[in-house]
């Protein structure tokens, strides 16, 4: 148990030191995508992929990978790595400190630990076996999520206020307009918010399995729920639903569900 | 003259050190407004007011000081301090690493020097007379804006989508509409993100003076340019639009133009 939080950790440390020479870099900015194939986040994702790769071929090599970037590497132990190398592109190429790096250990069940790692912060997430903490600029502490209070008390998250299709949108929107609060723009950084206690609720749609599975992990070791919009698994994607509490979750599902056939 | 950087910096680690022990601090969150007279985020916006009034009481007694949370002290320098303690205080209560303390000093023209800083972070961007700098994890390094770019390459952010009234809203949706990228959330870090090159536009509305006179500062030190949406002085609050270059400035003022009486 112990070696998957230490090659987990090892993992995310690769990638933090290989994305962060892109991150900022403004001669990089100039550097055309037809000069070398690639624009400079693209360049940043695959090497951060490539360094997490590197680290599972040594330390997990029987372990099945399923990353952004590269192809799936089928395993032998019923244990898949899952992987985002930068969660959160366009805040990346804006500079903002809210991307983050994913990993995920999953299961048949879905995932079973789960990390997000700000490398510019220096602030790493981490949830596995029911237990959560963040380490960062304010040391180390354990995560746990808030816990029940109404929606109207509740604060919101959403990346982008359109969400993904018409109907994504206003699903969000039937949601947002009975909390106290919504708020936008934090990619990846809203999940570790709400596994550290600070947010109520997060709500996403058009997801890929390797932008969920990461929060999902972190999110359920800090107690909190994470299903698709009618209550089933995420961790395939598509739209999510995260929560603090069962009956914060409830009330979301309740009025999500008339837009969930759409 | 660097007697003033060397103040506001002063100023700046004063607030910092009043203010984070109540960031992120969920015993703080249960204290009800009720009890002790004030919610958590005012307590913290006071306690970062007070700590930057005693280091000027110390050291620039005679400058008049404009801060949000305590009444305006008249001075006999010429120079005002304007203090936002807490900029971005809904992401503060959120536990977003984006809210920001903001120090400009003004003379009756406008800011000489801004300074946004985000002590979470530990990130610091200055601008004055000319030159601005960044000091945060990846050390330090002189900012200066993107440049120009037309507007259908540029990145274009504001804090709320309803930015204001409908009608500041609109305008928003009418400049956003011709860029390349739209982003949210970010607060007063949405400014630096400007002066540090990584951005081109910020608009926003309804503004205090202290909201967006240490953004002006460093802005323009930078090489930006802020003003209010008619293209007249922004110092004093209202509506802003903030750009990396003259020519995009002068695009966003046109699309603005058709907004600005209502």
């Amino acid at each position: 148990m112990d070696n998957l939080v230490a090659t987990a950790n090892m993992m995310a440390d690769a990638a933090r030191a290989a994305i962060l020479p892109f991150f900022r870099d403004k001669t990089l900015v100039s550097t055309s995508k037809e000069a070398n194939g690639f624009d400079p986040v693209t360049q940043a994702d695959r090497a951060g992929e490539e360094a997490m790769r590197a680290v599972l071929a040594q330390h997990r090599p029987d372990d099945a990978i399923l990353g952004e970037e590269f192809d799936t590497i089928d395993g032998t132990t019923g244990l898949t790595w899952v992987l985002d190398p930068i969660d959160g592109t366009r805040g990346f190429v804006s500079g903002t400190p809210t991307w983050g790096v994913l990993i995920a250990l999953n299961d048949a069940n879905g995932p079973l630990l789960g990390l997000i790692d700000q490398p510019y912060i220096g602030e790493r997430f981490i949830g596995f076996d029911g237990a959560a903490e963040v380490a960062g600029p304010a040391g180390t502490a354990t995560l746990q999520v808030l816990g029940d209070r109404p929606l109207e008390q509740a604060t919101i998250f959403t990346t982008f206020p359109e969400v993904g299709t018409d109907t994504d949108g206003a699903a969000f929107k039937a949601v947002a307009e009975k909390c106290k609060l919504t708020r936008y723009g934090m990619d990846c950084y809203a999940y570790a918010l709400l596994a550290a206690g600070h947010i109520d609720l997060v709500i996403e749609a058009g997801l890929q399995a390797y932008d969920i599975c990461g929060p999902i992990g972190l999110i359920e070791a800090a107690g909190g729920i994470v299903t698709d919009w009618s209550g089933g698994p995420a961790h395939n994607g598509g739209r999510v639903v995260a929560a603090a509490s069962q009956e914060q979750h409830k009330a979301a599902l309740d009025i999500l569900a008339q837009y969930v056939n759409d």
